[in-house]
C-alpha cells in the first residue's frame, strides 16, 4: 500500500470538490424471510440511478475477516491505515463526547462502580447509575491537580465517565485498574515501561482521593479506569491531500475522529435534512466533505431491519440535494457493515461508490451488496478510497515521467 | 507482495517462451455519445478470441488510484515495485534517446533558455529553438572535463537535452538549476546533503562555462538543469527469473527502460509489422519478448477516439503473426490506460490477459474493459503479471513441500 509521502508528492490544490456520504453500518445481509438484504429490499431509485452512471465496488475496511469499530472505520475511509494508527479507547470515548485533547493529554475510560467494606468490586457499573447522578460525581471529583498534573472528569453516559490528565511528560502506557469482573480488588494501574512510572504514580494517586471523595455515595463508591490513550499523531487531511476539509455529523464521535484527521467541524443540527443544509451553507469554503449518517447503523445494531430500510429510503431522498451540488466527486459508503440479521458490526465488505466525470464504467444498476460484486472498482481497500477520490477530482499529478 | 528474492529460489531457466504485447495506454473510458470504450468500439477478432481461451482481468500499474507515468507503468509490467524503484527524469531522458549510461553516472533534464543582462531568466525554452540549432548548441558543450569528470551532453528535441557527468563518486542527490518560471535567476545547485557536495561544485562550474560558451547565442544564451539522477540499481530479469529477455521497441524510451531491467534491444523497425518481424527473427534466440505498441498512447493523448480505435485494429491483425510462432504464454497488456475522452495517462486499472495452456478459464468473451472485470484474474497489481507469465511458462518450481 503507498504511504502519505508518496500521495503528498502528488497532492495538487484544486477547486474540484469531494463529498464522501458516510452512510454508517452500510451493508447488510439477506432477511432470512425475503433473501434480500437491506439494500435489496429499500426502494432506492436515486442510488440506483447513481450506480448505473458511477462506477461502483466492495470495500475492506480493516481486511477481510476483521469487524471494524468505528474508530478504525473511519480512519480506513479517511486514507489512513487502520492497523497501524490505532485510537486508543480513553481517546475514542474522549473525542465521542466533543473533548478537545491537547497532544500532551492521556485520557482514560472510566466506570463508577460499587466496592464493598473490603474493596472488593461488587458492580463494574454501580447499579448503572442515572446520567444526571454520574454527572453530579463527576463534578465532585473534577479539576484537581496532583504533582502539578491537572485530572478533568466529564460524564458520559450512565455510569461511564472521562478522565483526562492534563501535564508534562504524561504517557499512557499505563495497565488497567479495571479488573474486568466482580469478586476481586481494583487492580494498581502499573506502568508498561519505565517513563510511564510518573503517570501510574499520578494516576494511582487519583483513583485513592477519588475513592475517599466517594464514600458515601453508595453504589457509586468507587471508580474503575481503563483504556489509557494519547490523542494518536496523525498527519492530517490538508497536510495530506492539500484538502480543506470539513466535517458535517450529528453524533460528537464522527466530529472528534474528523477532527483527529484534521477537519473543520460544521454545526450539523439534529437531522438528515440539517446536514444537507450544513453542507449546502459550507458548500463555498471547503473542498472536501465528510457528511455522516448514524442512523442505519443504529437500527442495524438493534436487529431493526425494517428500520434501517426505512432510514436508507430516507437517505435515497436526499440524494438529489447532494447532486445539485454538482461535486466533482460524490463517494457513496459506510465505515463498516452492521446487518440488522446479525445486529452488529460485522466484518463484511462495504459498498463503495464512485460517481465523477471520468470515473469509468461498469454494468452495475443497482445500489446494493450482489450487484457491486460485479462492479468497476472490485474488491478494494476502504483506504483506499480517498487516493480514488483525490484521482476523480483531478488533484493527483502523474507519478513518474 | 512477494520480492525478487522470493522469485529468485523459484525460477527455473527452460525452453518455453514468453511474449509480452505491451499496447501502451490499453485501457479507456466510454465515449460520451455511444457509451463504448476504444476496445468495445474497435472490432478486434483475433483479441476477442484470445479474451474466449485465455484468462483476463483488470490491473493497476501502481496502486489504485495512482496515474502511472511511463517509467513505473513499465517497471511493474517488469516485475518491479514502482513505487521503491523510482527512476529519475534525468535517467529517463538520457535512457529516452537511446544514450547507455554507466553505474556511476549523474544525468540531468536540460532546457536551453533565455537570460537577460542581470542573469534573470525570460523565458525557459529559449523560444523552443529547433533541433538543429539545439544540436548545434550542445556540441559546443559537449565533451568538457571538470575537475575529472567528463561532462556529455546530448540533444534531445527543440530547447531540452540531456547532461551526462561521468567520474568518480558522483551523487545526484542536488537541487535544481531551473527555477521553474521566469523573472528570476537560475538556482545554484545545492547538494542535499554532504556526498553530493563535490557533484554540485562541479556541477556549478559547468553551468558558469556554459553560460560564458553561450554569451552570443541569443535566444539560447542559458541553460536550466533538473531532475539531477543515477540509473537505478535494478537487479535484471535474467538475475531474477533466469530468462534471456529481448526488447522490440521502436520508441528508444521504451528500449532504455527494457535495458534497465536487463533485456537485449533488438532493431525495431518503424512500424508494427516490422517489429512482428522481429519478433519472428529473433524468435529463436531468446525467451521473454517484450513488444511495445505506441500508437495507441499518442492517440489516447491526443484525445483521438477514432485512431484510437484504427490502431488498436492494426494490432489486432498482427496477433495471428505472433500466435503463429506458438509462444508458451502470450499476455496482452498495457503500462497503465489512456483514454481517449481523458486525453491523458490515466489512474484506471489496464486489461490483461493471459493465454497459455494452463492458463484456466473464465467466461469472458470479448477483449474490453467491462467484461474484463468479471475476469478470472480478478483485480491484481501489475507487477504481479510477470509471476502469472512465468508461472504459466511452467519456469516456477513449486514452493514449499
Amino acid at each position: 500500500m503507498i504511504n502519505h509521502d508518496f500521495i503528498k508528492q502528488l497532492a495538487l490544490a484544486t477547486p474540484s470538490k469531494i463529498v464522501m456520504l458516510v452512510i454508517d453500518g452500510l451493508g447488510g445481509l439477506p432477511d432470512p424471510k425475503t433473501g434480500r438484504t437491506e439494500l435489496e429490499t429499500a426502494r432506492l431509485p436515486h442510488l440506483d440511478a447513481l450506480a448505473r452512471k458511477g462506477i461502483c465496488g466492495l470495500a475492506d475496511p480493516v481486511s477481510p475477516g476483521i469487524t471494524p469499530g468505528s474508530g478504525p472505520g473511519h480512519l480506513a475511509l479517511f486514507g489512513y491505515d487502520p492497523v497501524v494508527n490505532e485510537i486508543g479507547r480513553g481517546v475514542l470515548e474522549a473525542v465521542g463526547i466533543d473533548i478537545e485533547l491537547t497532544a500532551g493529554d492521556v485520557a482514560a475510560r472510566g466506570n463508577f462502580a460499587t466496592v464493598d467494606d473490603k474493596g472488593i468490586v461488587t458492580d463494574r457499573r454501580a447499579g448503572r447509575i442515572p446520567t444526571e447522578k454520574s454527572a453530579e460525581l463527576c463534578k465532585l471529583l473534577d479539576g484537581m491537580t496532583l504533582d502539578g498534573v491537572k485530572v478533568m472528569v466529564y460524564p458520559v453516559r450512565e455510569h461511564r465517565f472521562v478522565a483526562v490528565f492534563r501535564g508534562e511528560n504524561l504517557q499512557p502506557e499505563l495497565t488497567d485498574a479495571d479488573p474486568g469482573r466482580t469478586g476481586v480488588a481494583p487492580l494498581e494501574v502499573k506502568a508498561m515501561g519505565t517513563p510511564a512510572r510518573n503517570t501510574a504514580a499520578i494516576v494511582n494517586k487519583f483513583i485513592v482521593k477519588a475513592r475517599k471523595i466517594l464514600t458515601d455515595h453508595h453504589p457509586a463508591n468507587m471508580i474503575l479506569l481503563r483504556g489509557f490513550a494519547k490523542k494518536p499523531d496523525l498527519p492530517t487531511l490538508p497536510e495530506i491531500y492539500k484538502l480543506k476539509p470539513l466535517a458535517i455529523a450529528v453524533y460528537p464521535m464522527y466530529r472528534g475522529l474528523a477532527r483527529l484527521a484534521g477537519m473543520a467541524v460544521a454545526p450539523a443540527g439534529k437531522t438528515l435534512e440539517d446536514q444537507v443544509a450544513a453542507l449546502k451553507e459550507n458548500y463555498a469554503d471547503y473542498d472536501f466533505f465528510f457528511l455522516h449518517v448514524k442512523g442505519t447503523d443504529s437500527a442495524g445494531e438493534d436487529g431493526d431491519f425494517a428500520r434501517k430500510v426505512k432510514i436508507l429510503e430516507q437517505v435515497d431522498a436526499l440524494i438529489p440535494k447532494i447532486t445539485a451540488l454538482q461535486p466533482d466527486v460524490l463517494v457513496v459508503t459506510g465505515d463498516h457493515a452492521t446487518p440488522a440479521a446479525y445486529g452488529g458490526h460485522s466484518w463484511h465488505a462495504v459498498p463503495v461508490l464512485i460517481s465523477a466525470r471520468y470515473c469509468g464504467a461498469d454494468a452495475v444498476q443497482t445500489f446494493a451488496e450482489p450487484a457491486f460484486i460485479a462492479g468497476g472498482l472490485g474488491r478494494l481497500a476502504s483506504q483506499q478510497i480517498m487516493t480514488l477520490a483525490m484521482a476523480n477530482a483531478l488533484k493527483l499529478a502523474k507519478y513518474g515521467a
